[in-house]
């Protein structure tokens, strides 16, 4: 019974999710939803990224929160468009509410659309939202054990960010096993090492993202 | 509609809750409900805790995992009654997952039960399993804006562990305002500063729990 409600409302969702996508793909936008478990840093990274490439690509922002507005204003300090979900409760966004945030943005003058999920690191991955891509950023911090424990997240993301390295030297992490275990789930994922604290390995990711927005 | 169907589910869960509720209480056991995101360290703080209170309580634990048995061959290994839960693909434990692995633990030689939950900052806050205590574990690493932004397990819990403070130094964390947020949320918040790495601040803890057992 439990099943059946779970698939009747994925499949209600994948309806949206392509209205979404074919709205995107119209007004020439390329869509990142971008998912990790909470403190991660994803907001540090989206802050890293538009101040490396606003001034070459036109990014917008839509920030899915539980509660409150700390993130669209950190991305509203840059200047570029950002809107804010509160889910009130909900532990992931979906192509609906992606799709009613979609009238507070200006479509039209964006070519990349960074979509901020909810920190989980289990249910965003199973919603799509219309998006061209899945993310994910993994902090150190969080050990070595994450993509055998939540796989789902780690297979269906394009690009692994891996965050906060700066703090490898005070941990008993090894980044080589989150590599080995993240490609053995899913050879195809690009895999980035960063410190938005310090910037090492920045260039590498939005070197990346020009590179996709070229093709 | 998705909201009638949630609160069904929630109170099916919620009858069997009290089940298990009875039947701890028959046992005379004391059971907390465990929960973070992930990689905030509470298989960690599991293992500090036991390898401290193992010769004077009788402890079990059942581990929640999406996938795999890490968790449970760590406890397994200090020679404690433990039985793995895998979710499969669920965010969170329910109380009919925890009356099922009841059967597998001998639940008249335990005194305390830990019952730890899938990493997940959300969504296990929601599920009652019969527990008569949630706590959860915040890691210093996962910043200092988590309880205004994901106040529902700040809110249920009546101890919070904040986890890897070993890492404070190293980050631009304000623990400070990480007690003062909890606290607006939850004026009865039992808070605890450890590292389960170093082991600072461990006895405060397992000092809390032998006095909770006594009373």
């Amino acid at each position: 019974m439990k099943v059946k409600v779970v698939r009747r409302i994925l499949e209600a969702n994948e309806k949206i999710a392509e209205e979404n996508r074919r709205l995107f793909k119209e007004k020439g936008i390329f869509t990142i939803n971008l998912m990790s478990g909470p403190g991660a840093g994803k907001t540090s990274l989206l802050v890293r990224t538009i101040e490396a490439l606003k001034d070459k690509v036109s990014i917008g922002v839509v920030e899915g929160d539980i509660t409150g507005t700390d993130d669209a204003e950190r991305i509203n300090a840059l200047d570029v468009p950002v809107v804010q979900i509160n889910t009130e409760g909900a532990c992931h966004l979906d192509a609906n509410m992606i799709r009613e945030a979609l009238d507070e943005i200006p479509l039209n003058d964006i070519r990349l659309l960074f979509i901020e999920n909810v920190g989980n690191l289990v249910c965003p991955a199973e919603f799509n939202v219309g998006e061209d891509m899945k993310a994910m950023v993994l902090s150190i911090s969080e050990g070595d054990d994450k993509p055998l424990k939540y796989p789902l997240m780690f297979q269906e993301s394009g690009a692994l960010i891996i965050n906060k390295t700066d703090l490898l030297p005070h941990t008993d992490v090894d980044m080589e096993k989150i590599r080995r275990n993240a490609l053995s789930l899913n050879s195809g994922l690009k895999i980035f090492k960063i410190s938005c604290r310090t910037g090492a390995g920045l260039p590498d990711w939005t070197n990346y993202l020009t590179t996709l927005l070229a093709t």
